[in-house]
This record gives structure tokens, sequence and C-alpha cells, in this order.
């Protein structure tokens, strides 16, 4: 299907992620025009943006007036200050005028993200006078594939798909045959919600609805695609414990990829400061009962897998709305069975580990089964609490309107480490107490 | 916007994901029915399996044939393999046949995901033809957005977009207005590699062509946005160190959640188990000098942590096209620079911790600072081999085959811990020999 010119094109889709910016720029002044064109339509707003600071200023507008005016918004709100005014006079005025108003929303709001240019009819129309009238449209709209039907007063009536429009006689109303029952958004919803709404509904546009009712513009698939993919990279780069990186990995710059990792490795590190101090705490028995620290790495690390398992399964869940703020009591039940079930599996593992080194010549001396015991009992709260802590702090997090995703799989490991000793060296001092200790 | 009428069926929609079976199945009974069909329409393969299985077979059937022939598959492959064929002769007899062809391509690839009903007309239409011949396809497909331009042999020839379409004059011919260069799949092409794609080029649909560049069917975007949202799922559930859920997360069974998280929870245990050997042949260095011990929870997780950090961002990055096996060795010198930083930073954070604890009453002993050095240098050896063995394992699991997100952060984490042993007690053994050790 490829042909020879439009080769050069895809060959430059492909290699896009790994070239730098001067190779991109150099590679995109190569295409064809025909081909350009389509290949800046399909690019992110950075790398638009990106392209439209590196041409000479007569490409540069004729690019930006390629652009729909969400699409122009973007690319605007991705330039520095200075840049934004040279940019924004490159539209035409109309346009122009449009774009400064997305402006005015959010970002990361419907109203950001919206096209004011969407295909509309009015509720006494016929059918034929309806499409003689989109026809007219369609080169100004961003698609046609809804159609919406506003009242005088701009107020959205209803909906009817292009599709449907086409399939009735000429002489209907599109009043007897629109949906009135449509799905909208306020222009300040969040695109976070948006974007579960479009995973949920599959529709291809949403549209956005002032309080008054009145149409605004709609948002549009393509706008939300990208942003499902970039929430889900945000909130695992959280979960792994780093800040969310400035850009693709392999374009940050070694300073920015230590930076964004520090921050948590050293916010980390000084929690992981207090088992020192818990260590040290505990320091008699451990010099009377050395035996008891080779088991140490085996509890701990098991509480934070836990831990890190429970956070991560809560904080998706609740990021695609499977589990709410609400659901909190259900999810403690549910982690109560699971955490004692998963404890006791290791449990019963670790026993068996002591047992067996016993037997395999490793002496832990004449009280190894209490030792075996010890540690399994261990392992069993270590577990249960590493699953609660790992289960609870999403929603502590986000009660206090943090991003539940802050309590990343190291962090909740970081929490468990702590109490995990104090459980361990706890018990020993019970259960040993007049043999090893 | 909302009526009364429809509010019920919003109302629904907004409980669907906490209720049970049961009740999703009663509340869609009290839907009246023209909302009933589009709410149907809506729900996911499993939800629409669900409640065909549950309702009378005449209610099933009209349900069956409400369905699109590619929505119809899924169907029919989210059910028991008992059931198939009573759903298969429920369909009307061409509609069937298009159905059992789809079910010959597996479920994730594009030939499974595809739709056999797009809107096509022949090269050498006048655009007035064209748009007459559309119309009357229009209650047959399943979108009109694009329009495909089909030789007499079935050949995908070009495309024109519909709204393209409708603004030239009536006497042009489809042929001269086409777009040539078509971005294609073969049926065999895997579901996350399309999901990408879409990403990338933001189309609405994708047409799906065989070996001879014959046109079989269109992958729309709302078949796409459930498995970008599901791919992220699953891999945010490995990252975590859990096998994928069969669920959403409040509907899987106790005994089900347990299964999913204990597998990899007790291979991790058996790996940590070599953490307690490990300590084991270090029993002698541990019982003359145990303030080591109290830095080791501290060493060994700060190890996991970078570890953690490191794989989820190769992991990601992976998953999204940013990088690609074949930059392992870029990847590989940007983490030793970073390693090297991260561990750098940490390293004195550790000395201060141990020169301040000693000024501050606890004693660690004559050799105070000999002890804080080799806590130290261990901080910068354990964090550099954290970070490398986090970013270079999902290449290794990528290049033996294995999906890269099975090197989730618990089971860097574990490998780090072990290594973190020998790090930290062999420059103990070093640096303290004929002071401490």
């Amino acid at each position: 299907m490829l042909q020879a010119e439009a080769f050069t094109a895809n060959q430059l889709r492909d290699a896009w992620p790994i070239l730098s910016s001067d190779e991109r720029l150099e590679g995109f002044q190569l295409l064809v025009p025909a081909e350009a064109d389509e290949f800046f339509l399909m690019l992110s707003s950075a790398d638009q943006a990106m392209l439209i600071t590196a041409v000479a200023p007569a490409d540069a507008r004729r690019w930006m007036r390629l652009l729909a005016p969400d699409d122009a918004a973007d690319v605007i709100q991705s330039v520095g200050e200075e840049v934004r005014p040279a940019l924004l006079t490159m539209l035409d005025p109309p346009t122009g005028h449009e774009v400064r108003a997305l402006l005015a929303y959010a970002e990361d709001e419907a109203g950001g993200l919206m096209n004011p240019r969407f295909a509309r009819v009015r509720p006494d129309m016929e059918v034929v006078e309806a499409i003689r009238y989109l026809r007219k449209q369609a080169g100004r709209v961003e698609a046609i594939h809804y159609v919406y039907v506003l009242e005088a007063d701009q107020r959205l009536a209803g909906i009817i798909s292009f599709r449907e429009l086409f399939q009735y006689p000429d002489d209907t109303l599109v009043r007897d045959v629109m949906h009135t029952d449509v799905i909208t958004v306020p222009p300040d919803l969040d695109q976070e919600a948006l974007g579960r709404l479009y995973v949920d509904t599959d529709l291809f546009a949403i549209p956005v609805v002032d309080a008054e009712g009145r149409m605004q513009g709609i948002v549009t698939f393509d706008d939300i695609a990208d942003v499902v993919r970039e929430e889900a990279t945000e909130d695992i780069q959280k979960l792994g414990g780093s800040s969310v990186l400035p850009g693709p990995y392999l374009e940050v710059r070694a300073r920015d990829m230590i930076r964004s990792r520090a921050g948590w490795l050293a916010i980390l590190f000084l929690g992981e400061l207090l088992t020192a101090s818990t260590m040290g705490y505990f320091e008699a028995e451990i010099a009377q009962a050395v035996v008891l620290t080779l088991f140490l790495p085996l509890i701990i690390s098991s509480g934070g897998n836990s831990g890190s398992q429970a956070t991560t399964l809560v904080i998706r869940a609740m990021a695609i709305g499977e589990v709410r703020l609400r659901d909190w009591w259900r999810v403690f039940r549910r982690e109560v069975l699971t955490g004692l079930g998963l404890g006791a599996i290791l449990a019963v593992l670790g026993l068996l580990r002591v047992v067996l080194g016993e037997a395999l010549g490793h002496s832990y001396g004449e009280h190894y089964f209490a030792l075996g015991l010890t540690v399994a009992l261990s392992l069993v709260g270590v577990v249960l609490w590493g699953t609660l802590m790992g289960s609870m702090l999403p929603f502590l997090m986000r009660k206090l309107g943090f991003d539940p995703a802050s309590a990343s799989a190291p962090f909740v490991a970081t929490l468990v480490d702590v109490t995990g000793l104090i459980i361990y060296f706890g018990l020993a001092a019970v259960l040993l107490r007049g043999t090893l200790l």
C-alpha cells in the first residue's frame, strides 16, 4: 500500500522516537509538501511546537494556520510565555479569537481540550436541508461523525449521528429523530474523569456544555487517547517511586533524570534511617542471638513485597474507577482475609526452611524450632501488616487530597520495613525469652 | 440535558462497577426498551455475555442481533465453549457467517478485533454517486467516518474521509481525490502494537489488509481504547508483583485474589531465602561486629528502591515504544551515570547519619568513621547495582521472549537484596579488617 514517495514519511514516523530535535527538523524538511502537512498534523503538540519555533516565520505561519483551534491552543500552551503572542498573531483573526477563548481554560480540563468547531443543525430542519447545510460546514468543522442539534440560543437540544441522519427519508424533521438523552460534560471537567468517560462509553466525541446548557465545543477521542496513555504513564512512574519524568525516557537529560529520582529516593532513605534507630534499640537482643539477624532481610522484604502488591492493585483499581473512596471498608475486609492467607503460605515455607536448614547441617542451636515458630509467626504478622498498609494508604492519600499513586510500592515497602523489625524482634522477645534471649 | 426516563440508565451506568451480577441483571431489566438497547451496546463484551446468558432465549436472540459482527464475536469468545454454538445460531445467517470468519482469528489480534462492515466506494465513481451509494450502506456499516475505495478485486486502492468527500463538487472522480498513502495493518498484528499505532496516529479507524492487499475489515478506535487501558492495567499489576487479576478488584473472589498474589509472593520468598543463606555465610563477622547489622535494612532497601525506580521507568518506556531492544546500550550508559549520581547522594546522607549519630550519643565504637565510610561506599555500590539490574532486566526478559513487565519492582528488589548483602559485608571485610573485624 505504501508508495515510493510516501515511504519517507512512514520511515520518519518509525524513527521519530529515537531522533534528536535537530534530526527531526531535518527529516521533516525533507518531506514533500503534501506529506509534510499530514505528518505535521499527526505529531504531538510538543513536537509541533518544536518544529514551529525552529522553522522560518513564513513556514511557521503556514503550519499554525493548518491547525484546528484546539490544537493551535495546545501548541501555544506548550511554548514559553515570550513566544506565545507571536504565534497568536500568525493565526487568521477569527481563529485567533477562538484560540484566545480556549486559552482561558486550563490545559487539562474539558474546556482546554475542546474544539469549538462542530457540525450543527437546527431541530426544525428537514433531513435533506440538514445534509445540505452540513455539506457547507464540512470544510470548517473537525468531524461530522455526530451532528449537534442547537436551538436558536445555542442550547443543545439533541444529537444525531451522521450515519443515522443519512438513513431517514428526506422530509423527516431532525427534531423527530434526534436523541435527547445526551451525555455532556462541563468545561471544567478534569481530563482524567474525561478519559474514564471515554473508555466507559466508547463515544467518538463528547459535547462540552456550560451551566446554562449552551454548547461550547466538542472533545474528540483523539485528544483523549493521548491523555489516557499519559495518565497511565504518570501513575506507573509514581508507582515505581519516581517523580513524573519531564519527557520521554531517552530524551531526559542525565541531570533531570537524577533530579526526578533523587527526591523520592532520599525521602525513602530518610524513612529507612528509622530502621537503623530501631535496630539500635534491639542491639542487645541481636548481640545475644545473632542467629535472629539471619532471617531479618527475609522477613522485612516479605512485608515490603506484599505491601507493593496491595498498593499497586488498589491504586490502579482507583484510577480506573473500580474502587471509590467509600469502598475502603470493603477493601479492608478483603485485604485482612488476603493478608492472612498469604501470610500463612509464607509462614509454612519459612518454618520448613528453618527445620530443613537445621536437618541439612546449618546449626541454629537447640532452640531451632522456637526460632522457626518466631519466623513463621512474624511472617504472618508482617505480611498482614504490609497488605493492610499497602491497601489503606492510597485511601488515606486520596482523603488528604494527594494523588493515591504517591503511595508507591517503595514508599509502602519502606514504611513496612520499620514495623516489620518491631514485629519480628517483639515476637522474638516474647517467644524466645528464657531460651535464646 | 438528562430527561426523567433517561436518568435511570445513567444511574445504572454510574452504579454498574459496584453492583453484583444479579443486581446488574435486575437493573438492566428495569430499563425502558429504547434505553436498554443503547445501554447494552455500551457495555463491555464480558458484561454483554453475562446478560445474554442470563435472560430468556428470545431476549438473548434480540440482543445478539443488535451487535455488530466484531462485537458479537467478542461476546461469543467470552462465554464457555459449550454455550457458543447456541449463541451463533441466534444470529441471522449472513452475520453468523461473518462472525464465524472472525472467530478464526485470535481475540487479541487485528483480525479478531476488526469489523468486516465498512463504508466502501469504487475509484471510478463520481462524488455524487459515491454519496448516494454510501447513503444506502449507512444502515449496515459500523461507521462512515472514513470511506474505503476498493478495486473490483477488493484490493484497497485508497481512502477518503467522508468529510472530504462532502466538500468536492458532484462530478469529481473519487480516484482523483482519494489518499493513496494509507496506513494498514495485517490481520495478525498484535493488539498491543495496534494500541500504540492508534495513540501515535490519532486515526479513527485502521483498515486490515491481507497479504494480497485485499481489504478484510476495519478496527475502530473504540475497540482499542479498552485495549490501551487494559494493557496498562495488566502492566501495572505485574509491576506490583502480582499476576494479572481475573477481573475488577472488588469482583475477584478471595480465593482467586490469594491465588493471583501467592504465586509471585512465594517465588520472591524463595529468592529471598538466599539472603538467609548469605547471612549465614557472614555469621562470624556479624557476631564480631553486631553494629554492622544496624545498617543492613537501610542498605539493602536503598538498592531495592533504586532498582524499583529504574525497572518501572524502563518497562513503561518499552511499553509505549520510547525504548526498543536495540537501545539497551544507551540505557545502560544513562543508568551508570544516574546510579552513580543517586548513590553519591545517599552515601553523603548515610555518612552524615553515622557521624551525627555518634556525636548525638549512640556509640558505634572508636572506629565509627571507618564504619561510616563502609556504609557510604556500600550505598554507592548497592544503588548503582540496583539501578543497573533494574534497567537491564526488562531487556533480558524481552530478549528471552518474556513480558518485560515480569521484571517487577519486587522481583528486582529481591534480586538486589542478596547482592546488596554481599557488597556490604564484602566491603566491610576489606575496609574494617584489623579494626572492627
